[in-house]
C-alpha cells in the first residue's frame, strides 16, 4: 500500500472513527483503526463489536493495500501534524508515514485479524434530513436509560406511528418522544443509545439526508463519507404513547429560562434528597413557587410568575426537570399534570413535536 | 447582623475565598467561609491553616455580626442568583438570604470557632506591580516539587540577589528563574506554591501593585480588596546560581512555535520511554532534529532549521521541555548546553529576565 492523502482529511476520518476503537478491550486489534484502499478512496474504520464506524476519504493510491494500527497514536500522531500532504508506504506491516519535517513509522497488525464490518441484507431504507435527526438525538437521548438490565431501555426507539415517524426514549422515570416528519412505510427499530450517541458526535452541520437501511439485526446509517452500523436491541419496547396524558387538570406557562433558573437554584438545596424539589401552582397570585429543604444545610423558595391553570402541587426530581427544560426549543414552557402522583409533561407552548415526560416522586 | 450587598460582590468575593475551604478536612467548621461587617465593609474569608485568604466588598450594613456558613452551598447559591441587591440577615445561626423571588435560610456555625487570622508582626514590607507578579508566577510555579518529602522545593524563592528582586523554583529535575526589578532591601523569603497557584487564580489584570510583607514565619500579599497569608516554609533553599551555565558549546536558535511542533509529536512516541526524546544539533544541515522510539509501537523522526552552533545531542524529558517553551515570552528561543549530562538551558533570545533549565536524562 502506499498512497498520498491530505493531513485535513485524514485528521478527520481519525477524529470521527477512533473514539469506538478500545484500548481496554479483551481483543487488542480492537484499539486499531483499520486503513484500507478501496478504489480511489482510502477507508478508515474502527468498531468495537457493537458499532462499526467507516470514514471515506479521497487519496492518490499508488499501490492498493490494507494494515491495522494503533488508534490513539495514529490519531494524536496525525492531528499534530502540519496541514499539507502526507504520505502512507506500507513495508511489512510497519507504516511509514512522511509527511514535510516528519518521518514516522508505525508497526501495525496485519487486516486480516480485524473483525469484518457486518453486512446487511434485505433492508428497508428511508431518508432524514441530518439537521432534524441531529436536534431529535439532542432532545431525546438523555432520556434513554444506561441500566443494562432492562436492556430495551437502553435503546432509542424509531419507528412510525400512524403514519409519522418518532423518535421515542424512557428510563421509567422520563420520557422524551419527538416527530421526525411523515411517511408511508412502516419500519420500526430499536437502536443502542450508545452507537447514536458516537453518531451525534460526528455529524455536523450537514444539509443533507442521512439514510437510514435496516434489517431485523442491524441498522446501517449512511452520510456523507461516513457509515455507521449498530446491532438493534432485541425485545418489544413498552407501549409508552398510553403514558402521554391529552389532558391536565392543573398548568403553568412561563419563560422557559425563568423556570430554568429557579430550578436551578432549588436543586442546590436538594442534594440530600436526591434533588427532589416541590412545585406549587398558585392561581391566586399566578405564580409557581418550588421549595426545597435541606435538612441539615437550611431550605429555600423561589418563584416565579406564571399563567397558572388549576391549584396544585407536585414533587419532582430536579435534574430531569432542567433534562427537559434543556431539550426545549423556544421561550415558552407549559408544565401539566393531572395529580402528584401522575405524570408530568413539560413541552414548549408553540410547538407540537416534541413532548418530554417526568414521573413525579412521592412527596 | 443585618446588610444588603450586590450579587455581583458578593460572587465575586466568594469565588475568589472560598476554593481554600476544604469539606475533607478534619475540622469541619474549615469547609465554611467567614462573612463578618467590618465597618462599612464585609469581609468574607476562608482558611485551610496553612493559606487564608480574606475578600472585603462594599455593603449598607445595618446591624453588625458574623457567621460561618457552608462554603460551597453559599458559592453556588449566590452565583445562581441573579444581579442586584440581596438582603443577609442573621437570626440565632440562621442566615437569611433574600433576593428579588429567593428567599432562603443557610444554618450557620458560630463565628467564634473559626480559626483566628494569623498576624504578622515586625514586618518586611516591598511593592511589586501585579502583572509582573502574575506573569512571572506563570512562568515559575510549574517547576516547583509536589514531593512533600523536600519541604523547601514545594515552595517558591522570592529573594534579593545583588540588587534584585528574583523569583525561583525547581524540583531538582528542572529549574525556573525570573527577575522582577531592582531593590535596595535585603529579603529573602520561601512561599508555598499552593499560595502561589491560590494568588494566581485570584489576580485579575489588575493595573496596582501587590504589597508583599512578611516576619519570619508568615508571608501576606495584600492587592486591592483581598489579603492572602500563608506560612512560610522553613530550611535553607538551594544555591541555584551555580547550576546555571553561563557560556555553552553546543546552542541551537530557532523558531519557538517550531521546536513546540516538533517536540509534541516526538512525546507521542516517547510515551513507553517516560517522556525521553532526544535531540540533535546538526551544523553542516543547520538544523535540529528530534528523534524518538516506542519499540512496540513504532518511532519518529521530526527536523527543524536552526542556526546550531555547535554540533551535540541530548536527551531531555518532553513534558519538562513543553513546560520550558510554553512559559518563555517571544518567538525565538535558544537551547545551549556543555555535554550530554550537564543542564540544559532553554531561554529567550530576545529577554535575559528569565532562564529555564531542564536537566538532562541519560540515554
Amino acid at each position: 500500500m502506499k498512497l498520498q492523502v491530505t493531513q485535513e482529511n485524514l485528521h478527520k476520518a481519525l477524529g470521527n472513527v477512533s473514539r469506538v476503537a478500545n484500548a481496554k478491550g479483551t481483543l487488542p486489534i480492537l484499539s486499531n483503526v483499520l486503513i484500507k484502499t478501496d478504489g480511489k478512496k482510502l477507508s478508515i474504520s474502527a468498531t468495537n463489536l457493537d458499532i462499526a464506524i467507516s470514514h471515506f476519504v479521497g487519496s492518490k493510491v499508488e499501490t492498493e493495500g490494507s494494515i491495522t494500527v494503533p488508534a490513539r497514536l495514529m490519531q494524536e500522531f496525525i492531528s499534530s501534524l502540519p496541514s499539507g500532504t502526507i504520505t502512507l508506504d506500507l513495508n511489512d506491516n510497519k507504516l511509514n508515514i512522511t509527511a514535510e519535517h516528519y518521518n514516522s513509522t508505525i508497526n501495525g497488525a496485519s487486516a486480516e485479524d480485524f473483525p469484518e464490518m457486518p453486512e446487511i441484507t434485505d433492508a428497508k431504507t428511508f431518508d432524514i434530513p441530518a439537521r432534524q435527526f441531529k436536534a431529535a438525538l439532542q432532545q431525546v437521548l438523555m432520556a434513554a436509560s444506561n441500566d443494562e438490565s432492562r436492556p430495551v431501555l437502553t435503546g432509542v426507539y424509531l419507528h412510525v406511528h400512524e403514519g409519522k415517524i418518532l423518535m421515542a426514549a424512557t428510563d421509567s422515570y422520563r420520557l422524551a418522544e419527538k416527530e421526525l416528519g411523515e411517511t408511508k412505510l412502516e419500519s420500526s427499530l430499536l437502536v443502542p443509545a450508545s452507537a447514536l450517541q458516537d453518531l451525534l458526535r460526528i455529524l455536523g452541520d450537514e444539509d443533507g439526508d442521512i439514510n437510514v437501511s435496516h434489517d431485523d439485526q442491524q441498522v446501517l446509517f449512511k452520510f456523507e463519507d461516513v457509515q455507521l452500523v449498530a446491532r438493534l436491541i432485541e425485545g418489544k419496547y413498552p407501549d409508552y404513547k398510553t403514558l402521554i396524558p391529552s389532558e391536565f387538570s392543573h398548568t403553568a406557562t412561563l419563560p422557559k429560562n425563568e423556570l430554568v433558573n429557579i430550578t436551578k437554584v432549588s436543586s442546590l438545596f436538594a442534594r440530600e434528597s436526591a434533588g427532589s424539589i416541590t412545585l406549587n401552582l398558585d392561581s391566586s397570585k399566578q405564580e409557581v413557587s418550588i421549595r426545597s429543604v435541606a435538612s441539615q444545610l437550611g431550605e429555600n423558595t423561589a418563584t416565579a410568575a406564571a399563567a397558572i391553570d388549576g391549584d396544585g402541587s407536585i414533587t419532582l426530581n430536579s435534574r430531569y426537570l432542567l433534562d427537559a427544560l434543556g431539550a426545549i426549543d423556544g421561550d415558552e414552557v407549559q408544565i401539566g399534570f393531572n395529580s402528584k402522583l401522575e405524570p408530568c409533561v413539560v413541552r414548549p407552548t408553540k410547538q407540537s413535536d416534541y413532548t418530554h415526560i417526568v414521573m413525579p416522586l412521592k412527596s
